[in-house]
């Protein structure tokens, strides 16, 4: 697929390494391990085979991607091979220690608590660029506190605020997005229920062994398992959609104000154009804006597959896998090049001036309590 | 249009007196008393004059909404009408007040306000409801904490559960989703920010009115302004996009224990056909499904709105409205019709017995700890 | 609902009547009318017992919708009280011309006509509006064939064009959008097969009554019944949401022309603003642009609802009525308000003249094939 | 990313292959090619210096994506890199063959056409998968023409029908979406407009060029340039959708058809589960829901992204790239993964039976027209 081309400009490649096939198999395999060690940890194996399983694990790690899509056809799912490959690695590594291969565990434990360890890491690199574009825009705010510019509405000018209280907004909404994303993932939980979600397979180790693969793989725990209840995913959904659109936002305002006849401000390094090296162009937001708006319909693909029947769903499930991959990496693009747009974007005060005095009535106004808002908006913000 | 005839069996009219043209109407002139009386207290205008826009509020109040309809499309909103009308009403009750309608106030303030009232009551209707049906899940789950039926994965028997532990999942994702959706929407502020978004037309007194306005009115405080940074209205989609599922997911697994060949579950009140006298309905399970699919494409709606550019979006604006009470809407009406379903449903251990004999292999097995998991929903539900 | 309050502005009261409770209950009773007409011209039922029907069926057209709402809760739609009150109605009028209500139908066979009704008409309005808009598009295409202003990409001047050659894609677009719109429109079919669909309760007269309906409804045959075969709803869906996204582009270009710093059109008629009378808002732009953008998260919703399982979908059928109409409604808004904002748009040469004059480079170059391009369009454009 | 892991299993891998890193960098240079010699053959460039292009492009054919990738930041787009790489071949390989690089155009034009490219080629293997599914789907009609089943409305058990019908119903809504599907393939055009879609840069070949363009490259004529005017995007993405739904209501069908208590059908390879020796999953029913699924959303997207401002839209535009491939992605792997299911789909007429006993009222009846119906379908299919 075309990620590779489309990866940079896109800033998805800032988590697109986190969520490829190696990251994947990598992420499968490390659930295999844990749920094997606990389970030895717990008396629900032996710690032999729970050693061999490591090494069936190590053996297994370097499987072509390819050949495990192939054999994944058949039942719907990649853990289903991996089990069969691990099996056989632990039967001929140190044969009986495929006794403790994803004991007690239905393949959909370990694509949803690999998905959530995938999620995670992707996830906290958002947050992290959520971050850094908050800061940038709060030292924006700080800059320009008082550097009067036009508010405007409707696309019209209407009156003056300050250039400090338009940052510090963008800064308001990057910042809510990010404490609320970084909340969600947290909260975010193994998955060990066995076939019909009873741990019956796992009796009567199954609360402490899902509880002790939570701690080890530094996941919250899930209470009951949830391979249906997918509240979490649309939580999830929901937290990601608003952080794009928390990117979208000032995107939005940065290749408005880099119009040609407003020009109050510009990139720190806009792209040319081959053809007209009269340009500017605010490449970053323009991207940044491609990705967010990529977002919106991810997160009702998700939300749609809320209804997921019975014990596994027949579809909805598996119509996760790639939207929630999908949903993080247009995310991550959003706010990795927003972060670009914002660290050392050049503000005009000049052509602020200029633009104040186009309209009759606007320039001769004060720009109220901005000042005052600015400060509140960097003295309150959430760690 | 066709609310009153589609309203009653989509469950949407548990809310649609809550976001009608007259609830609309009295919000955006309880929005009006409001800030006109906060106003006096602080100072910004006078006692006398606040009287006399109180009295203007209720000569205003019985505008025809159709009237007040056709003056909002030049301006397009409804407050610009509303406040002229005010303004006409108090110079006309008692000269002089008109100064102190509309203080420091631009439309979209007054319009955000009372969306946010009006959508905290219609969400609290809907919290109260979740809370209906996350109660009837919870005394389902205990009554059959150890009645033995199938696990279905992918449509196909697996292995045995409860009917305790289904429901005790059902109960679980009612109430994230409830406790979810009451916080977001306790969080919802109040709106003050005046045209520039500045607060310089009630200037000194901007940060102390927005204050004092959002006690009078019971809302959470602003912070800034918040005109165009809409993270808080992608959250509220996202907590009600989720709750329209958590409905869905119970009102789905209804109809298909419904079904004839599996007969685990019927509704109290099933609805007839009239055509086909053997037929039983699941009517509300069904109507719950067809209220909560209608979710996800209106949180999209929503989403794709925050990329509100300037200080007041030119479009983007305009479409949360209808969008946003059309999504409470339809997640109150699934959670209504699911609280008709799950309030007195009727589950058939026989038929859940017979269904366990047909494949060979799960009748056998134990239901692992499903009672133990039960116990452990049931324990920690929230407040 | 609020829809008295925002019809006008948001444009949908050019539909919201044919669209409302009356028109729904109106369209339910011609199908039902023309049923039975038709049953008796092929024999099914008795010319005189149809007659009976006729009289009942106006009997009952004054039926409360609140009343038909309550009594529709048990079996999920409208249809089954509506005949149930039909039937008495005949019985009462006419002893034995209830044999002559509903003959071989189920209540999804006039639940479907009548929603093939509704949308003809509503479509059709829509279609009518995009003809003017696209007339409006093509007048300026003509009128500023030759007149130049800057082309911009990225939001950034690029080189001239010509402001006709602007609307000429204008134009182009809204054509294309309008003439797939109808011929979807066109072919949009009754609806008759029985409760299974198989047309056994009208055996042997299903097929020629089926096909007489049409023609009496002057709708398409169906061919067969398409209970659960949603295409043609998809098709419909996609047609409407190209048509609201037709306008959405040149509303959305006219309010970035609008702007302050460029002013190169204004609207005929702009609104104002209650405390900035220097502002002249674009508000049938604005309000074109916020009808339009509702439409995409209701197509999804449409589509979502293609999975129509077995004969009659549980949930996804209902899903369809309010969102379908909702998607019709927001369509109708943003042709409508396009309308306004077209037939009339103010056109300023001057400014378009100083603005290409701010860049290097791109004043200085000539607009190409625009002229031509523009006579192309115009030229071919489709009935 | 993951699209080797899940290729096979979603069905992507139908036309992962047409449509990743290198089918991308292959047709965009296929259009650099074809634009360079066609602007020879009409005297635009110099036939010598087309020839050095045809030499610049071969040797710029391994370029790796990675790099291709990193260079596209700075403008936004692949194609800029691009073309710098080709001109510099060129210029090394033929000293003034870079005069014939790109003639005219700017990146989007290469960009759309390219995407045109690859929509056709990926688009006519899902148009070739909906035709087996259609054609699976009607020999299962007229092998079980007669053959009773239920029919359910709302889950339960309604009156007779044949499995025939239900198969037609299938083959009716393939068969029409795979015809709208391939007609708006066949109607997709060549992009060539120039920086300011005025042909100026081409002036006075520019339109003759864009139809030679046309011809070679095997696409429809633009008429005029459609940079920002994106019906057909939308037309496409709605065709893509009803695609999808159209492979999503079978394999529902079959989901449940297939269910432990109904075994109406089965798939000819069902999918083992590892844990649970008794099971057979409809697996790639399953995944086809799974994919299909996935597609509303997409499509709300591309829908949403129509609102393309001024003459290139900053964002909008860059958003279809990776959203539209996508869609193509998830509609082949739904109808790839029908035709798995269909093709060799077990029909048990003795399960139809038996289940036909348990609901008194609906054994007794017939089917009335439901063979004719059949007939009509598999008389009418288009070709």
């Amino acid at each position: 697929m075309a990620n590779t081309l489309f990866g940079p400009l896109s800033g998805s490649c800032r988590v697109d390494g986190l969520l490829d096939d190696g990251a994947w198999i990598a992420a499968l395999l490390e659930v295999e391990l844990a749920l094997s060690a606990v389970a030895a940890e717990q008396g629900a194996v032996s710690e032999d085979d729970a050693d061999g399983v490591e090494r069936a694990v190590a053996a297994v790690a370097g499987v072509d991607p390819a050949e495990l899509a192939a054999e994944s056809v058949e039942g719907g799912n990649p853990v289903i091979p991996l089990v069969k490959r691990l099996r056989a690695a632990a039967a001929r590594i140190q044969p009986g220690a495929e006794r403790a291969v994803h004991p007690g565990a239905t393949s959909q434990d370990v694509m949803d608590t690999a998905l959530v360890l995938l999620t995670r890491r992707a996830g906290h690199r958002v947050v992290e660029d959520l971050g850094a574009c908050a800061d940038a825009a709060a030292v924006l705010a700080r800059a320009h506190r008082d550097t009067p510019c036009a508010a405007r509405t409707l696309g019209q000018q209407a009156l003056p605020t300050t250039f400090g209280l338009v940052a510090a907004n963008w800064c308001a909404g990057l910042d809510r997005a990010r404490v609320r994303l970084r909340q969600v993932l947290d909260e975010l939980p193994v998955q060990y229920g066995g076939a019909a979600g009873t741990l019956a397979a796992s009796h009567p180790y199954g609360p402490a062994v899902a509880d002790a693969l939570a701690v080890r793989l530094g996941l919250a725990p899930q209470g009951v398992p949830w391979h249906t209840e997918r509240s979490r995913i649309g939580e999830l959904a929901g937290a990601l959609g608003v952080a794009a659109g928390a990117c979208g936002k000032p995107a939005t305002d940065v290749v408005l104000l880099s119009a040609t006849e407003v020009g109050e401000v510009s990139e720190a390094a806009p792209g040319d154009s081959s053809s007209m090296p009269h340009k500017r162009n605010p490449a970053a937001a323009v991207t940044a804006r491609g990705s967010a708006q990529r977002a919106p319909g991810l997160v009702a693909g998700l939300l749609a597959g809320a209804e997921q029947e019975f014990q596994r769903a027949a579809g909805a499930w598996h119509a996760e896998w790639e939207t929630l991959t999908g949903l993080l990496r247009v995310t991550a693009g959003a706010a990795s090049r927003l972060r670009s747009c914002l660290e050392g974007l050049q503000v005009h005060e000049t052509a602020m001036a200029r633009n104040l005095a186009l309209a009759a009535g606007v320039q001769g106004s004060g720009s109220g309590h901005a000042g005052e808002l600015v400060d509140r908006v960097l003295a309150g913000r959430p760690r």
